[in-house]
């Protein structure tokens, strides 16, 4: 495949070639051409791998808004996920997906219930994951004890520990939501099949007062004690964390997935300390969270919103560069999630999306990661091509019909609440 | 005009008929209908007023990034000031205004210099505009003295003192950059032409610290004492304010453009007091400012930012709600304006948008205000109506050549880089 005349990164005009999955050669003549996508007038930018992501969880977008945690979970995501069964987990995803698509996010870190359906749609729409069912002490809609769950992992660890687009992990929810037993048994799964470990951390105060409440000590000493910390832990949020719980974690390997709109939606206070992230070597990710906390898979928005937050909290305009960020949103994530990709370069998966240039926003035209970060949004991408399969091209979906998921998608979430909410009123 | 079948902001589907400027009628038959609208699968919402803008300094997008104030003052925008001229004003404001349109923006409050090239474009592409000389005591491109900024500024307000489109209006920069009395010449050419007074105040820590250097008190009481406040006053930013300060502003109906993006980025460090505002009756209105420090005209991330930075700053996830965020962005910045505008209702100007709703990321539709704020983007905006002329439809800009003008006008921005900055170096 050649994407032809299109403009890189670097501001440079092009020509890429992808033979399989991989960018094959920049600029140097290929042996055959079988595909070739006009960049005219586009921007060839590496795709994002959004790390910390609830797919399912789009059944929900817009409920519950601007109120307090204690009523959204119990007026809105209880009576709903009590209602919630394999299919809506799939028709959610199918929502979620394809916006994902339409945002040019090529993986996702996800966790939620019955990750086979969200598997099943990622594989249909040509999609990465990493994915693990969520773990905790109290029933799940999917399984009643943190046994049951640990199964339902170790099933889907089997089942998906060689495919080419999904890569299965293991997914405790939290320190406060997990006993440390449960904590390791999660850990001694992951380690069984060498995958990934996903769990939120150190996310509110409330979290780090009530973890040493319980246990006397903060979240990441906890986790360093029982022996769960090493470099297959992804940790979302991190946010209420001092210096020495960062060293903490940067002498462990483990990679935080920073999750800024829905840490400010949600109003936990605080703000990730990227400046010290940085410092000590962390390996920063970017993720959306779900749209129940966001509300959309809009990771230039993310981009934006973690540059800008980060400014105003330090008062320093000149931390959180915007070159910086995009690293964050890409190469990192990729990085965390064990693929070579994030850059626009040789020997690296061809994971790309196309910008559409041609819009006011986007003039005058200086520099491309600039643009990308303060200026751009999702709808200017023009195409997204995953492990070297063109997904979308010129706005148009083509790996499967758009319209018709999407209605049928609708339906089945205004059903779930119909169920879940209006009859409860 | 008729727009059939479309969807409103209340959820329920309507006819909307349109006679000159006005909302006529909602679903009841009207006289006639030369140009019907399609409506169907269509959103129908105020179109928004933005209220803080230098609309001409589009040409700089992207320009001096991630820098402290003092090194973009110097390194980029002041070389590139010196250079600017009407022309480059004019094609900054082309760009900036096609962006306007693309973003379902109807009105601006802006200021800068050569404010007839800003009028031009504005009439030119039917948009509205309440437009000020900007006014300081040192010499700015187009003027060296305050005096002959005064002159330029009523010469301006007798030209489009009954203009459909356009209201002039009196812009004295701030209260660091102007003397009283410069603030106070301002403010009687205001009252002389019965125009609104714009002026930046309160954006930084700063600024509080070097009025009370200067004059003893800070920057509200010092424009009380001089007698510059009134309810002709649009206070841009007005971020750095004690409660007294904020009754003082209530009590001299003082109107406030907020900017939260600027802020942040810019990392003026704070949030603006928006409990405090309406506790008070403070008319708080929105703004994006400037590109440059942005970098967009994206209201929709405007008031998705104005909501979760205010949750975050305050530690309360049930503040800023939707429905308060974007009466903000459109009747509060309507009725600042001196427009009765911002709703879709019979009597209301017609200054209308519609959206795209056909698109994953605005799936499920639950309720219109709830999505507008947290899910959507300027892109989703299909249609735009200003005093009753639609000025794009289907995405399509009605009122001129777009892909000419969005050329020429890069040329002429690449043009101004040219001589300004890579001269330089």
């Amino acid at each position: 495949m050649l994407i032809k005349n299109v403009i890189l990164p670097n501001k440079k005009r092009a020509n890429v070639y992808i033979e399989g999955n991989v960018i094959s050669s920049i600029n140097e003549e290929a042996k055959k051409d079988d595909w070739v996508i006009d960049g005219k007038g586009k921007l060839l930018m590496p795709a994002f791998y959004n790390t910390h992501t609830h797919l399912s969880m789009t059944v929900f977008r817009g409920l519950g808004e601007d109120m307090w945690l204690k009523d959204w979970l119990e007026k809105i995501i209880w009576p709903m996920e009590k209602n919630i069964n394999g299919e809506y987990v799939y028709w959610g995803a199918i929502i979620g997906a394809l916006e994902l698509i339409h945002s040019g996010i090529a993986a996702i870190a996800d966790m939620y219930f019955y990750m086979e359906e969200v598997a099943r749609v990622l594989e249909l729409l040509g999609l990465r994951g990493v994915l693990g069912t969520t773990i905790f002490d109290f029933p799940s809609p999917e399984a009643e004890t943190p046994e049951e769950m640990l199964k339902i992992a170790e099933k889907f660890a089997k089942k998906y520990r060689d495919h080419e687009l999904i890569k299965p992990s293991v997914a405790p929810h939290a320190p406060y939501t997990c006993s440390p037993e449960t904590l390791m048994k999660a850990k001694e799964l992951a380690e069984k099949y060498n995958i990934l470990l996903q769990i939120h951390l150190a996310e509110t105060r409330w979290e780090v007062y009530e973890i040493q409440k319980r246990y006397g000590k903060r979240p990441v000493k906890l986790l360093e004690d029982i022996g769960f910390l090493g470099e297959n832990v992804l940790a979302a949020h991190s946010v209420w964390l001092t210096k020495a719980e960062i060293k903490t974690l940067a002498r462990y390997k483990v990679k935080v997935a920073h999750n800024p709109v829905s840490n400010l939606k949600l109003a936990s206070g605080g703000v990730m300390p990227f400046p010290e992230m940085l410092e000590y070597g962390v390996l920063v990710t970017l993720g959306t969270d779900g749209v129940a906390s966001n509300n959309n898979f809009d990771m230039f928005e993310e981009m934006k919103i973690m540059a800008i937050a980060q400014k105003n909290h330090r008062w320093n305009p000149t931390i959180a560069k915007a070159e910086e960020v995009f690293k964050v949103a890409t190469e990192n994530g990729a990085k965390a999630l064990g693929f070579k990709a994030g850059r626009v370069e040789e020997g690296y998966l061809a994971d790309l999306m196309l910008i559409d240039l041609d819009k006011p926003h986007l003039k005058p035209f200086y520099d491309p990661i600039t643009l990308a970060v303060y200026s751009m949004r999702a709808s200017d991408v023009d195409g997204l091509i995953v492990n070297g399969n063109p997904i979308m091209l010129n706005r148009k979906v083509l790996v499967s019909d758009e319209q018709k998921l999407l209605e049928k998608a609708e339906k089945k979430a205004f059903e779930l609440y119909e169920k879940s909410i209006k009859d409860q009123s």
